[in-house]
């Protein structure tokens, strides 16, 4: 299994005037932990796009708001992969404020596209070269 | 059951890199759905804050993306409430594009919360009874 | 010179901790704005790129915040046009809240940009002849 | 005078169609470097409204976009003060690539607005303070 935690400040624009982080900024903190995670085992989506003509859409995610989450507060966005991806990819993301108060939770799932031919492809296998230590 | 449409379209700051609408861009989509299908039955969101004191946060989100969403498209935005709401409130959204093609599914659950006690409270009164015809 | 006024609707996700607009939301109202012109005089910025193979990226902005645009406001996009574009176009824009009580006033340059060669362009002489009968 | 420099990557979700970053997306970038500024003296945004009861609406940007930014690149955005914020406070902005190329300048100013009588106020003398060892 791996986890990574990458910290990410609330900024004003992202809060709503409930006072809170707007509910719809969260899959961008998602998009960030995955990012991250990627990055911290050695890899870029830019790569992936860019060198493998791979995208990976999103097709599902699930989401519970647990707490709001305020302004100025650096988030600790926690990515976690369960299964070495293979034909898709699944990230578990919990988001903790800076006193690890638990505030949101999500799944989300992730196909891998060929940017050619538009159909379904599995993961770059230098991608789960990577991730295999992991797993 | 309540069933509304509402139009919106694709603006380019709200298409990513990939061509199409950003996956984080689907809450506003539902958001702008339950606001108009509220402000159809003869209730605004606005309202709720400013005279009932009683704010609506998102608890639960669970989203399927089936399709891409393409800049300037026209989506029709369907709200679906199949059950009056009492002490929370579910709304169904189904993302069309123009030519009906289903193109995402989610489901959003929300609470009440007294913005005085910052408690949970019930569906104002008023609202029930807008919605009542319906079910 | 042409003019033309198109509606938005400001949503919750739009808003800010200061209960207002967010100040960075603006530049979506200029592109909403010009958009909405494009498609007035018989034109689309999809077709822009998608035919004519011409994007236009935004060169220059100066903008003054009036007043602030409050949540679920109708705000009148007020967009006008005073030369005929050539190498480059700029379009004035003034907001409106539902009262038509002035908000905002901004000013906007693009270039045309040739997708293929990434050189600067005329602006498409279709688009010009469209826009002619106004000037 | 005061120059900060903040780091911030571009993510998916900012960028459009174009394969770029949205220029509406600039406003937020210069919020950024404002804030961090800020922190950087002692100072935090999050105080002036909470303790000052001071909010600091923006009342004017002028902004040249100069080349794109792309893509996860990270971008330094360097906060210029050139003069001890009174009546009201300019913020100048330069956005540079991790090459160090200047892709983006900017000019912002924003007023001092006390939040329980809605009028104009001095910059706080504790902020004043902290700012005095730059002018």
């Amino acid at each position: 299994m791996l986890t990574y935690d990458f910290k990410k400040r609330v900024r004003y624009g992202e809060t709503d005037k409930m006072g809170y982080l707007y509910y719809g900024q969260y899959p961008l903190l998602y998009e960030i932990g995955r990012a991250e995670t990627m990055r911290h085992v050695g890899f870029t989506y830019q790569k992936m796009e860019d060198e493998y003509k791979v995208m990976m859409p999103v097709v599902e995610v699930e989401a519970r708001y647990l707490k709001p989450a305020k302004y100025d507060d650096e988030l600790i966005i926690r990515s976690i992969m369960e299964e070495l991806p293979t034909r898709m990819v699944q990230f578990k993301h919990e988001i903790y404020n800076h006193e690890m108060s638990l505030l949101h939770k999500a799944s989300v799932k992730l196909f891998f596209i060929d940017m050619e031919t538009f159909t379904r492809t599995n993961c770059p296998e230098d991608l789960q070269n990577l991730l295999r230590p992991w797993f």
